[in-house]
């Protein structure tokens, strides 16, 4: 029951997150097609935004399923996730209006960045109470992508400062790696309900 | 149990659409009856975008309780449709400040269209993954209804460029056509019922 | 598992409708307590539309109870009380925001007298689709709270033309009535159990 | 069943406010890193309140696993409890927006003291209804931090009409104390199970 209330509050926030981060695109004043056009740089950093918090539920979502019990510290682990994820409409917005500044592009990163160790931390976390046999740590096994994401984001906040190009090719970059995040658990589940 | 959250975070999305897409109707200054008026374009536009979305729901609703279990690409594509849902709230605010521009009542064509289109897909991977003898295939048989919208969609589309009329019929028609969606899939799950 | 949904759907409405209204307090500019006041109305008007929402709730949590099954018909009936009360939020902010005038405060009453004709037509149809002898019927009895809260509303609407304060009355009025509403579900659930 | 939809409804709710409340960060015109500087107050009292929902959030959800029953009065008591949480976003922004004025202080601890014992009178109810040896009562005890919290919070009301850091000093600290609430809990349920 304990995990199922994680789940739904967990859901309840990524819900809106992804909801109202369309809210910073403002309804233009004018009806044309071309009163679209300043909108372009926040409606692609919305896409790309959605696609990162869909991989995050999607994610959360795998990893919930090999997880049988929660304690208090993987409740706040948990909520530290959510406080990274709940900025990043803001810094969607940030970006997105002024066209995408070094500083804003790099915030974007530090946030990303963070969101990425908070999800670490409670990977750890569930890991350290589920054992190392569990499924969750047979599924990420040496857990490459975890490992490398950090260092692409890190590229991308301090590359913004050379070319914001960089840390756009990055950041686009981990979305593609995780966004086939499931296999992993999908077959772990399915080798451990073979062994039984 | 993976089927249970995947209801469970479409339903959010959709009540948070749903609820903040009346947050575009902005409380007018003046507090009498004709400082109204100029919201009743808005007003329309929201009684609109409201129905579609009950339709969404309603339909995915239905669909989902013929689903036994999902995969990573059925969670995408779920993805993919709130991702065209989201966007209800933007055109449909734009749509109603501006009076029914072509250009807004064109978007709005398109955004519907992309959102048809999307739930296709949700529906043909469900069907691939459940096979052709599922209740959601038989239910759906040639799914005339799924093929007529997005024609009735185009119309609307490129009919804005003559008379935004044309638009406004198209997607009032397809509103009518599903707003009952249910009796297949009722009719489905209760003959299967029978047979067993 | 219908229902199960249909309760969650309805949560999520609601719970965002609570919420976001409170967005309609703007945040003053200046920083001290006579800041505030100008912000009275619209809290009073807050708080009001808070219990009513709870109420409807409270209501809604308690009729659901009773049923044990859905239809197409009831899910559309049930859509047509969210669409009343997410309109609450507006009219709340108006009748606020100019400081109770009378078409703000009579709009207010019509969007309740709206939301009350729907909850009617919803009981309606779950008593259809249940029986006379349903529990929810035997709970309702002659459903006196149901028959003079709409006449209520009605002398509120109008009344606000000759003094606001009678639909001010009126509209605390009902609330008081239906703040105990669930001793008579409460009641016909422990009787229907005792005679089994 | 109907403590599973008191829960679902306070998630959303807990869900929808810690969101919102990043809404009160104004995306900045300018796209330097000077141009977040005047954020940091709303930032800071953004992760100060973030931390309170969060701990209430905890708590509620510590306190609801030991609860088996709820009936019409804990389910209003709730929704108390809830109305004073919704006010927080507002508190926030106004402090946050004023550089942490006396009076934004001030109010933003009359609405924390205010859901402290909204949160004590729930706790109350659900301990009169399930009797002195249930598992709640056993976890509290005697409630020291229950007891501690609401004089806090006093001093930090009147602390900030001599110097606003009495005020911050409080509220950090309560929630320093309510950082780790669920052992209590825990282990009663814990004891009980082992009696068993």
């Amino acid at each position: 029951m304990t995990k199922g209330r994680l789940e739904a509050f967990t859901d309840g926030v990524l819900a809106i997150i992804i909801t109202i981060m369309v809210l910073e695109m403002k309804v233009p004043h004018g009806g044309d097609f071309k009163d679209l056009e300043p909108l372009l740089p926040v409606f692609l950093s919305y896409v790309l935004s959605f696609i990162y918090l869909a991989i995050y539920w999607n994610n959360h979502h795998h990893m919930m399923q090999t997880v049988t019990h929660v304690n208090g510290k993987i409740l706040w682990a948990n909520m530290h996730l959510l406080f990274w994820l709940s900025l990043v409409p803001f810094v969607t917005g940030w970006m997105g209006e002024n066209h995408f500044t070094i500083a804003s592009v790099s915030t974007y990163g530090i946030v990303l960045l963070g969101a990425a160790i908070a999800y670490w931390l409670l990977q750890r976390l569930i890991i350290k109470s589920h054992g190392k046999d569990s499924i969750l740590a047979l599924a990420l096994g040496k857990d490459l992508k975890g490992k490398i994401s950090p260092i692409l984001y890190v590229i991308g906040i301090l590359g913004a400062f050379l070319n914001i190009w960089i840390s756009g090719i990055m950041f686009i970059l981990v979305a593609i790696i995780w966004l086939a995040p499931d296999m992993r658990i999908e077959h772990a589940l399915k080798n451990k309900t073979n062994k039984l």
